[in-house]
């Protein structure tokens, strides 16, 4: 008797697997990202939209960010090249200092706590670095409790978004 | 002897003719706009460049932004049609509520407690509503006092902009 190749749905569960992370290159798990993204990122919004209208505009926000800068995408894997969580970095030029700066327009994590928005969150600089950009910012909500873990990263306060509702 | 017509340099100073401003649309002013604003923004910036580097960056900017979204420009001048001030608004999907939204891109005024930067904001918002969307947002320095004053405008703090140097 030979041991068959394992299926799809006899790996280990992705929870005993996601420890032994590794970080490649995103742009073939683009429609993983955004899945996962779009989900997330839903629960961020606060207006009630139909799915619909949800998903409508959640595609023309992703098309408009993408029309303009250079993008870079990361992805976390376990050894069975399962997607972990990712960042999204994109070059321009900033709107205020008016320098090559990098945006972290998004870091997202299945499994907190052991170490992958960290190593994202280094990659996605690392990058930035590379590239000859002088600052790289994110926005974050101001009750997100993530500001801290960025703050900790050596991120600082730079300006703050204020809205009013119409 | 009959009166002449006042030549351009026979105006009062602007100073004295500012408090009865009206706001008109700006689509007219924009090389006004443009040149106030380039100085302005300039201020804001925490980098030193160049003048040449400065000003091409800035037009990078200025028409990266002009490229999306719908805009409009709103300028307060005195009765001799002389600029005082400017809102640019620019109405898209938000990306994080995915609704329709306005952005305050600018709002400058030459001479402040005169009512101007008022009259613009609520003209910025007037405009907005009008054009069907749900809020409307703008970015300020954390240091800038200017927060306190969209406060008492009824805006809120809904994000912080994080940055480090790279």
């Amino acid at each position: 008797m030979f041991q068959k190749q394992k299926r799809h749905s006899e790996l280990p569960p992705i929870r005993q697997t996601a420890e032994e992370f590794t970080v490649v290159d995103g742009e073939s798990y683009l429609d993983e990202i955004f899945k996962s993204d779009m989900g997330i990122s839903r629960s961020f919004s606060r207006f009630q939209l139909s799915h619909e209208e949800y998903e409508e505009n959640y595609g023309r926000v992703i098309r408009g960010l993408l029309a303009t800068g250079k993008h870079k995408f990361f992805v976390a894997v376990d050894k069975y090249g399962r997607y972990l969580g990712h960042v999204w970095v994109c070059l321009k030029i900033d709107t205020v200092d008016f320098v090559p700066s990098a945006y972290i327009y998004d870091i997202e994590t299945l499994f907190p706590g052991i170490g992958i928005g960290s190593t994202l969150i280094e990659r996605a600089e690392e990058w930035a670095r590379k590239m000859g950009t002088m600052k790289i910012s994110l926005r974050v909500d101001v009750n997100n409790p993530a500001r801290k873990w960025y703050s900790e990263k050596g991120y600082s306060e730079r300006a703050i978004i204020m809205e009013k509702l119409l």
